[in-house]
């Protein structure tokens, strides 16, 4: 539920003074009780104001939970992607294990000769490829092994964290490259970076101790 | 979160004559701006006000991401963890894998005949010995690759998400045995479940459509 700034401000004077009268409210707001009733109604019926008669409001405790759903749904994907880690779609397995290693990332975006997304390879891939046992390495090309376009999920920029935490989810998989459309090429997409299991945590330390 | 007496004048001047810009705040204060600029970054970082673009300041009436903060910290390990994957430290490399496989996980924990914590074994653990090349999977041993007590994070059920989460990002790992103390046993730990990135991504996308 969003609250009016006027709504917010009342909430604040009635956790601060109440039980109060919408009399002593309207004149710390210089306003008339009329001009009052309707926002103190809609903060009554949604539970986060009480009124008792001859009393006054009291304050019931905000459904702390909706706030923090709202607050995370403003969250955007731009505002905490990372860096994409990409390899080339021609490089090897073996290159791609190495890469993942020097980077230190387990999911790796594989780009065509211009930089347009063709696949995502992940730990899991590549570990699947090494005890494959039969097939070698060193020549064995990535995208071989990689989840090829058009079956990655993506996200962009715009969207929010809590979507693209939803895909990761709902898709079972630990990254998502942040991509945008390639412009006079259609069905292109230019990798502009990463949200990953790990960007989400760390959103989640950053959350948790704003108020240090 | 304790304001100073400035950060208060501020706020107050905000709450009055907002939107305003920093220069006409800056005036008020007879300050420079330069000299005003971290007590507004503090302000707005913690959503005490709200700066828009070529418009100013504004009062938001109420610190939304300290609330966010407090209600992030009072979830608990117990609440969100999920079920210990748990190998036997005698159990070889090719085993882990697939065991890895098998459960779908990221991480697995190694214990002893009676279930204590030995050790972690994580995909990038595995993937090493997997193009180390030399070694036999099948007849290495977990235990040889795997990370051992008592360099092993850990949490417990009392902890709260946002201290295990933060444990994740700084020891970057991918995943926390939950444990409790085995009576009579000092130094044993009985492993009791694990609190991964996915357990973390997989709250937040809960958190964020809590309101649903």
């Amino acid at each position: 539920m969003q609250l009016s700034p006027r709504q917010e401000k009342i909430v604040e004077i009635v956790k601060r003074h109440g039980p109060i009268t919408s009399h002593q409210i309207a004149e710390m707001l210089n306003l008339t009780r009329a001009a009052l009733r309707p926002d103190l109604a809609i903060l009554t019926m949604s539970g986060i104001l009480e009124a008792r008669p001859r009393v006054g409001y009291f304050y019931q405790g905000r459904p702390a939970r909706a706030l923090v759903a709202e607050e995370l749904k403003k969250i955007k994907v731009g505002d905490v992607k990372g860096l994409p880690k990409v390899i080339r779609y021609d490089a090897s397995v073996y290159d791609a294990i190495v890469t993942l290693f020097l980077e230190d990332v387990g999911t790796l975006m594989v780009v065509d000769s211009e930089g347009h997304l063709e696949g995502v390879v992940s730990r899991k891939d590549l570990l699947k490829a090494a005890i494959g046992g039969t097939a070698n390495l060193q020549t064995m090309p990535v995208s071989v092994v990689m989840t090829r376009m058009p079956n990655i999920i993506c996200t962009t920029p715009e969207e929010s964290v809590l979507t693209a935490a939803q895909k990761i989810i709902e898709h079972e998989v630990d990254a998502l490259p942040v991509v945008r459309p390639v412009a006079g090429k259609e069905k292109k997409l230019e990798v502009i970076g990463r949200i990953t299991k790990t960007t989400i945590t760390r959103l989640f330390v950053e959350l948790g101790t704003a108020d240090r």
